[in-house]
């Protein structure tokens, strides 16, 4: 049972048949022909040499398929990801260098590490501090920087940078460089992959291809470009004509191997691969809870860090680079009909058998093609409705956001992702720290009680009603002081008050030592407090400490009890509200 | 009226009479004889020359009077905040030059900038990142620490540290070096101070003294010892015997003066004036909450931070050290019969005095008597009832606290507090990422719905009703998508999921997405989505969303509504939970 658990691949393994097998099959075909070209695109965006991008879409595909709970989860380099590493490995190495491959390896590496031990100690509520404003917000700006980054490639342009403003300078310095026959190509993939996306599925449809293919058939468009352009750049020798060109790849396996364990490359990249841990581990259970739910299957989060770190590691482990569950290739995998993560393994295999025959024919890929791939891959990243929506929603939900976006294209992708979760965290406490609370009366003649300022209510001057809608705990423990002490300074003729407690749903240790501090200084303000409608667990949980027994007051069921015992047979006042 | 919010002192002072006048008085002479040796003391804590604490206490009082809201608070040096001082100066100079003091009035200035600065943008609410346990944790490890390092100028020992590990490790080193005299001056005072606090107070009372005339004596009983060992030491030339002295202390009172203001400086300081200023205000604020409760009155939390800030900042300006409300002293000036701040402004002058014709006698006073002061004053800080009392309420509050006394003990003040507020968060995450949320049924004939688990209730296969009580935001949108699928893909009948949610009193734009990737979901699995008692407020801000719009299914009132509506006449299946 336990070991299900940890090994999924035990859930699915035994029953696994012909059928699915032949479905898997087809599935990691398709899978494989699109991963060729973005594994390639996203080794170029984070600066790594073409095949760190293959490696790292053979073994961890292997892996994920032992360990992950999702069953159509297509995991490898990812577009947002290999932008992080990027920004990571900047300052460590110069690009091209062995130590700036030899620390995207490591990055992977205590990333996977890091998903693990958050995966065994069930850390996956960590994620949370991760709210949806603050990654859309950082998924916008990621892809501006993207586009921003691979410009240079599709115009022929040098330019450098990690953040907007740099990016942006250095192209504009160099506008007059312009590189004619890269544009072409550049702007030719650009064109072809845009009509791919919009134009090709519906034509398709025209022509009477079924649904789903045509649609498979759309969002693996770019191995086309892929081919043309490397063909014509075979023919035409593009490459003395100044369009550059993918270069020699090494053919063959990864060999496996340690990463280099030195303290001076270890600890700076700790806060990165944290980060990209966290990043990676949202975007992928996101996906791949979508999938699921399609198919009414579950997946587990707590062990999904276990799966994505596993596949972390052996990329750290086999020459790659930083991986997780990306969205366009799982949404491919599931539309082309895999059933179990067999697919995954097999796509590895396909990927595997590229490295060993293709890498020839890779030399001479125009680096556009790849640029203008991740360019019409990022833009729908792009969140801009989602900005507005957020706007309209919630103007504290939008600052974060904002925040997170403009920091991230402005300064740094880390500078943007921690100042979105600081943000997000203080105005948490801000928003809880003054949570709703009302003076209530009794609706006459029934048991109901409401708002003062909202109903026609009936009132005793002595006994005073405080509903309060929140759970009570250290960030409103102080408001609720001061909210009662507030009160009571505000009505000499007060003897009672009773705090009506159906909103609260936790007390944490704060709130009870308010309580009773607020027990104390109103019983020397001679003021009983008493309690109502406290919930069971609530209950269960102040029976452990001493405010029960020090209470002023009494714990009443209903608000109506404390009425009944505290008002009896004294005339209630009638108030408008 | 808003001159009147900023400048608390015209609330009281246009109807300020003889009689609030001649009780203030006589508080005010009581608070000085009891500022003069804590002042000295605080200093010597701090490591600073006797007079900054004396020049602490005149400027900021008077400031305080004006900008306060609290009418009997007394501020001045305090045992915590001048012990963080010390550790926030350790780094940047050396004891007894001339830049350990200049850093000392930058700090007091700093911390009072920052802290006028969160009440102009009301940002007191931050205080609430200091849970009642991170609080308590540090107090009690601080008077650890101070008690052990206090216990050096008691023993006459030699020693240093800013750890309990270093100070103990010196301590024992040097217990060879025990200095006779020394020992008899500190362990007598620390006797008689130990014999005042619990037994003199009985004694008077014995005697026929009025209780409250008892208390102050009792609580003022340092000046005592303070006068009788600086008789002694100028009597028996105890300075010669090799009895450490307070020495020279200038007479006059302080230049007002600017900071240096050497940003080489300003910096290092900044994380630790937030602490020292965050820490000195929520002492302050339950100190005068406190006190202002008996009375009935009240006190202005965020002016409370331009109170303090103003005082803090009068301090960097007039030579002194950083200064915060303490408890002993705002509760003899409270007993003592101060009705208004005017009894802290004069204090003020009664401490002006001091320091223009009693500094010839304090160089006299044996550092051995101060220390005792100190230790006498602090242990009663050390709150481990407290701790037991949190252990046995909630053990991941207990957790805060322990990890809080641990670090600030072993490791530094600073560390200590930060790991607690750091803990304090997760823990808040972490248990609302799992709210209580449970599948209801109708108790049958009624209109109400119960637990499936707890209840015998009607339920429909096709129909599940899920209650959830907690507000839904970011750290448990994602727990809210998992249980619905997880509810969904466990009932294959299932055809509508109505959420109950009159335990929700928030939907921020994370849960806000959640629902809509739910409703997308469940949808795309054939299942109807709806929501049943939806709050007004929460109602108000879905309007502002495409969500009810999008809904698949209804929303309603109530949740027998709902009932009535989706199961009308399928005849539904009883259970027993």
């Amino acid at each position: 049972m336990n070991l299900k658990r940890y090994l999924p691949i035990l859930q699915w393994l035994q029953d696994y048949d012909r059928g699915q097998a032949s479905s898997d099959l087809v599935a990691a075909l398709i899978v494989t022909v699109l991963l060729i070209p973005q594994s390639l695109a996203y080794a170029l965006l984070a600066g790594l040499p073409a095949q760190v991008g293959l490696y790292a879409s053979i073994l961890p595909l292997a892996v994920y398929a032992v360990f992950g709970t999702s069953r159509t989860l297509s995991v490898g380099p990812v577009a947002v990801i290999s932008l992080m590493t990027a920004a990571a490995l900047a300052p460590l190495a110069d690009v091209g260098t062995e130590q700036y491959i030899a620390a995207a390896v490591l990055l992977a590496l205590v990333s996977g590490v890091m998903l693990v031990v958050m995966g065994i100690f069930r850390f996956g509520f960590l994620a949370n501090f991760l709210s949806h404003p603050v990654i859309s917000g950082f998924m916008s700006a990621s892809a501006i920087l993207i586009v921003a980054s691979q410009l240079k490639h599709v115009l022929g342009i040098p330019a450098s940078g990690h953040n907007l403003l740099e990016l942006l300078g250095t192209l504009f310095a160099g506008l007059g460089e312009l590189h004619g026959p890269t544009l072409m190509v550049g702007m030719g993939v650009f064109l072809f992959l845009l009509f791919a996306r919009s134009g090709l599925k519906p034509l398709l449809l025209k022509l009477g291809v079924p649904a789903r293919i045509a649609g498979i058939f759309a969002r693996t468009a770019p191995i086309f470009a892929v081919v043309v352009t490397t063909y014509l750049a075979w023919q035409l020798s593009l490459g003395e004509k100044g369009v550059g060109l993918v270069g020699f790849v090494p053919s063959g396996l990864p060999a496996l191997t340690l990463p280099d364990f030195d303290q001076a490359l270890w600890q700076p990249v700790m806060v990165s691969a944290l980060l990209i841990s966290v990043v990676g581990f949202v975007e992928s259970v996101s996906v791949g809870q979508t999938l699921a739910a399609r198919r009414r299957q579950r997946i587990d989060p707590d062990q999904e860090l276990i799966g994505l770190g596993t596949a972390n590691i052996s990329a750290g482990l086999s020459g790659g680079m930083p991986v997780t569950g990306g969205f366009s290739r799982s949404v491919v995998n599931f539309d082309a009909g895999a059933e179990t993560p067999a697919a995954g393994a097999y796509a590895a295999i396909g990927i595997a058998l590229a490295t060993l025959f293709l890498t020839p024919m890779i030399a001479y890929l125009p680096k556009a093609t790849l640029a203008a791939t991740i360019i019409v891959a990022v833009i729908q990243l792009v969140d801009m409705p989602a900005m507005v929506r957020t706007w309209r929603y919630s103007r504290s939900d939008s600052g974060a956001m904002l925040a997170t976006f403009l920091l991230t294209l402005a300064h740094s992708v880390e500078a943007g992702i921690i100042a979105g979760v600081l943000l997000s965290v203080v105005m948490l406490l801000y928003r809880t720290s003054r949570p709703h609370s009302a003076v209530v009366g009794r609706v006459p003649g029934t048991e109901h009680f409401r708002n003062v300022q909202r109903y026609d209510v009936e009132l005793c001057p002595k006994v005073t009603f405080l509903r309060v809608d929140e759970s009570l705990y250290f960030a409103n423990a102080r408001f609720l002081e001061e909210r009662v002490l507030e009160l009571v300074a505000g009505s000499p003729e007060m003897t009672d008050l009773v705090l009506v407690c159906p909103g609260v749903n936790h007390v944490d240790a704060s709130a009870l030592e308010s309580l009773e501090a607020i027990n104390e200084r109103l019983q020397e303000a001679g003021v009983a407090l008493h309690l109502s409608e406290v919930k069971g667990p609530v209950m269960d949980r102040l029976k452990h400490s001493d405010l029960l027994e020090e209470l002023s007051g009494e714990v009443y069921l209903s608000t109506f009890g404390a009425w009944q015992g505290l008002i009896g047979d004294r005339s209630p006042q009638r108030m408008i509200g």
